[in-house]
């Protein structure tokens, strides 16, 4: 094998730091480094896993970390310059503003959806538009619910042909951990003027759907919830409609024996199965609520874990970008295999 | 060593599944078995881990496991049969049913704190009352509020002498899964009636401690919160009681540099830290929040997770029981060192 891709993760909150594990666990991949600005439990469990923190501003930062016993490695300028490519994770807005620092050292990076297409030029989700992202300097992987529908449309379209979409996505107020957010006691349309974004953007992957999107903010952390629906251009049966589903990557049909109620329990799943942080990257559809009617209209449930399901494509993003695997379905069988994505065993039993 | 102890589980719920995995990394006990009613994901992930599964009626149970391609090894009475020791961990009230059967054939069990005291005879936390249940045929061991108080108050009362204890529990609502169990939008005392259960509980494991206790139940799944206030017998500084604190197990302090404000933060840093099941079974004492006036008033916050804060006791009262070690803190740096207690290592790389 080639020389490790030198992998480098901008902003270390809910995604980088899945992002960096993702990485650790892929042989063509070498993670350079994290940036951090300041110590915490984050920070403490990077260090410990033997991951090198780059504070933005080192000068700043050194005796905080030197009090918490955390070393630093360099400046965040100096991670970007040892690597090959950059997982920009900061909050939405703030990759464009590194945009230039990546232009001017000549970096490829990688942003996520909190930043508009227009910023990267070339939007991604590794079973859609895989080969529009070979080669570029810099693609946008699409965010959480964008990358849930994409992936279940894409499949849908394959098998039959998708005529139009509605999606009705009931999203989470804020993650586990970000207690700042809300709405704690209320349903918020979000936005109010239709259609959400969300509709465009699957655009950004899919040109060819028709969709309307609506969202609302939830008073819940765990998972947002899609209900989708929709005209198919034939009139499959529910087994065929089912068993397609069942033929394409990361979509889960939940079995209704599981007794899988809701998306906490879809959540306590994944603690059950000691997956790390508990992460359900799948779109777990609950395969019970899979229904298809004589025009061939579907309709169904999804359960979308917003911290980690566009993890595995970013994994599968980087080696577009590096070109170092031309072949979609091949990055995508090996991200699926190293992340555990499908693998309902018990998680340290069975993976490489 | 001498043949293993064998442990059956009756109720595989939050506190079932976590003692089952418990008492498998021991290599002094051996788990025979464990009652599941019906398939779920818990029984499946249970069968996938190799544990074998008693349903209470497997004529009833037989084709809906076989359906769901789990296997069954027989009834709930044999898997009692099997057993040296059940560890009884159904729903509150259920074990004073199941005593009977216990009795019947002769067995030892463990019931959890959902039980009145009266049921066993004795309740027990490990660092308070190992003793007590050596050789005993029942025994309790006490609530997720409790086991977290006890914990707390016995390190003070040596290090200080406790006069009086005032406690606030802040609890949660229901556990992660328990989607059916309120209040989602109130604070609800619970009871009204002071002082609440916690005290006169306490009092079963620290017979001397004057206590109050109010409770009221909040929205939210995560952990419960307290708010300890003491006054001791002496004036120590607020260093002298830090580094107490620091000397007793199952007490962690938490540094302030990690910036964990939060039960959401803390169970955050479980998730990092890779734990299983997230789990923080020890009590989780802000550091910050210590303060000790001049007449030897203390006060602090505490969060305490209630899904698994009392299996480390759990695994100390069956080595109690069967006597297969006198020496309570021989038990407990046993059980802290399989279950990674105190360890904050990244949970994979560091334990034996």
């Amino acid at each position: 094998m080639a020389d490790k891709v030198k992998v480098a993760i901008n902003g270390y909150g809910t995604i980088g730091k899945r992002v960096a594990s993702a990485v650790m666990r892929q042989d063509d991949m070498a993670l350079i480094g994290v940036a951090k600005t300041k110590p915490d439990y984050d920070a403490y469990v990077a260090a410990k896993n033997g991951i090198d923190i780059y504070p933005v501003d080192p000068a700043k930062a050194e005796s905080k970390f030197k009090a918490a016993g955390i070393k630093i490695a360099g400046s965040n300028e100096d991670m970007i310059k040892k690597a090959d490519i950059i997982v920009d994770c900061t909050p939405g807005g703030i990759g464009e503003q590194n945009k230039p620092l990546y232009e001017k050292l000549g970096k490829k990076a990688i942003f996520q959806g909190g930043e508009e297409h227009e910023l990267a030029g070339t939007s991604f989700n590794a079973v859609c538009n895989y080969d529009e992202a070979i080669g570029k300097q810099f693609v946008r992987v699409v965010s959480c619910n964008t990358t849930g529908l994409a992936r279940l449309i894409y499949a849908l379209d394959k098998g039959f042909g998708v005529k139009k979409v509605r999606a009705t996505m009931m999203r989470r107020g804020g993650d586990p951990n970000d207690v700042k957010r809300g709405p704690i006691n209320a349903i918020v349309p979000d936005p109010v003027k239709l259609p959400s974004h969300h509709g465009p953007d699957l655009n950004t992957v899919l040109p060819n759907i028709k969709i309307d999107t609506v969202a609302v903010k939830l008073p819940t952390t765990l998972m947002h919830m899609h209900y989708v629906n929709m005209n198919l251009k034939v009139t499959p049966s529910r087994d065929e409609v089912v068993s397609t589903l069942k033929q394409y990557p990361r979509l889960w049909l939940i079995p209704s024996w599981m007794n899988i109620k809701s998306t906490a329990d879809v959540m306590e799943f994944g603690r059950e199965l000691g997956r790390p942080r508990n992460d359900m990257m799948e779109n777990c559809i609950w395969e019970e609520s899979v229904s298809v009617d004589d025009s061939g209209e579907v309709n169904l449930f999804q359960a979308i874990h917003q911290e980690s399901d566009a993890i595995p494509e970013n994994v599968d993003c980087i080696r577009a970008m590096m070109g170092i695997e031309k072949d979609a379905k091949k990055s995508m069988d090996k991200t699926d295999k190293t992340l555990g994505l499908g693998n309902f065993a018990p998680w340290i039993q069975k993976l490489p």
